[in-house]
């Protein structure tokens, strides 16, 4: 493990890192729609929305002149387009938007809360996260994630791996990169914020996108730390 | 009490509001000077700086080609000509640093604590203070604040009472303005959200200038709840 002394706040990635959004997402729409005889592949429709995620965001940052999406409209636009190609009918508007909000209704990994809560002894945890501010806070109430504070990409108008999200992040802190520790399961999230200045710590999530993982089975990155889990982590951090 | 039934969300005026500024202070530069030998009249210093508080803030808003400022910066900086005009001599460049922090480090008042956690469990709560990010964040780390987010008017790049601060506020929150009530112990605080449409609450705190307090003993405006402190405003909104 490399010199992390200077660290005095850590920011996380969310979605896979944080909270099981595929497991939570396919039975958050299992069970809303069982009860009303509305049938679909709902683990399909799932894996598709997240398929959807990364083109939808390179979207905004390629139209800046069309200005910053939140994600929650992202989904939701997202969202209208495979009801119509899953051929699923007869959705409101309201059932539309109560869908969407499934992505503020995701569950935390086991760890997550415990280790956390750890975390938070002795240092300033926050998401960095490209969910938009009121999904990451009603999220944090849903799961009870115990974050300090809440950052997204929207306080930045920047899309990670967009630098000025990380860039972004530590002006808000008040920190300079090297006091700013980027947590995340992903190694290109790393390595961006790396690139930044900022320290980086990576937890495998190997379950993330079920039969579909491809990829971040394990670090592939010179990172500073490497954590079996959250827990994992307050111990190697000394918490 | 007029109705309230559509609020999902409190914001919180913080200095003065949640916490006790002066008495802190004036606890704190008074400690951290006796073993040093420092002799200043440190209350009246405190109520001077807290004077140049609002001046600090016209500057920044008169003066946009300047780029926003943090509130740590215009503290160090109304910080730094006042111990000039007290003749305090020898503090070094961390001293100045360490006394600018003490913004950081401002005791609740006794029901901020006990009234934010039950008021919590049916609301999101935030402050929407004209302290910056770190500023915010520390502080609640150091007196157990249990905000759900924080939201300054750091993100805004408006100090309050501009309307963009309020108006900023909603927009994270994805929630509309008669959905958010801003909550402080200052009636112009209240008048300038209330002009944005948000619902409002006062507190009194009577006490928050010691001997100099000339206003805000009560509530002079059309708020939607008054409440004597934070316990009996958790009881008004039935949490």
């Amino acid at each position: 493990m490399s010199d992390t002394s200077a660290v005095k706040a850590l920011i996380f990635d969310v979605f896979g890192t944080v909270v099981d959004w595929r497991t939570s997402l396919i039975n958050d729409l299992t069970a809303w729609s069982a009860p009303r005889g509305i049938k679909a592949d709902w683990t399909a429709l799932v894996d598709a929305w997240r398929q959807a995620y990364v083109p939808s965001m390179d979207s905004v940052r390629h139209h800046p002149e069309r200005g910053f999406l939140k994600l929650d409209k992202l989904h939701r636009h997202s969202l209208e387009a495979l009801v119509e190609k899953f051929g699923i009918k007869g959705l409101t508007d309201d059932d539309l938007h109560h869908l969407t909000l499934g992505w503020h209704r995701l569950h935390p990994w086991k760890d997550s809360v415990p280790g956390l809560t750890r975390l938070k002894t002795k240092f300033v945890i926050s998401p960095l996260s490209n969910g938009n501010v009121a999904l990451l806070t009603n999220m944090a109430k849903f799961g009870g994630l115990p974050w300090d504070l809440i950052m997204s990409a929207e306080l930045f108008k920047h899309y990670k791996p967009d630098p000025e999200s990380y860039l972004g992040a530590c002006e808000l802190l008040s920190l300079k990169p090297h006091e700013v520790m980027m947590v995340a399961a992903h190694n290109n999230d790393l390595d961006a914020a790396q690139k930044c200045g900022l320290k980086t710590s990576f937890v495998p999530r190997i379950t993330e996108y079920g039969p579909h993982q491809s990829r971040d089975f394990k670090a592939d990155g010179d990172w500073d730390v490497v954590a079996e889990d959250f827990e994992d982590m307050a111990k190697r951090l000394g918490c």
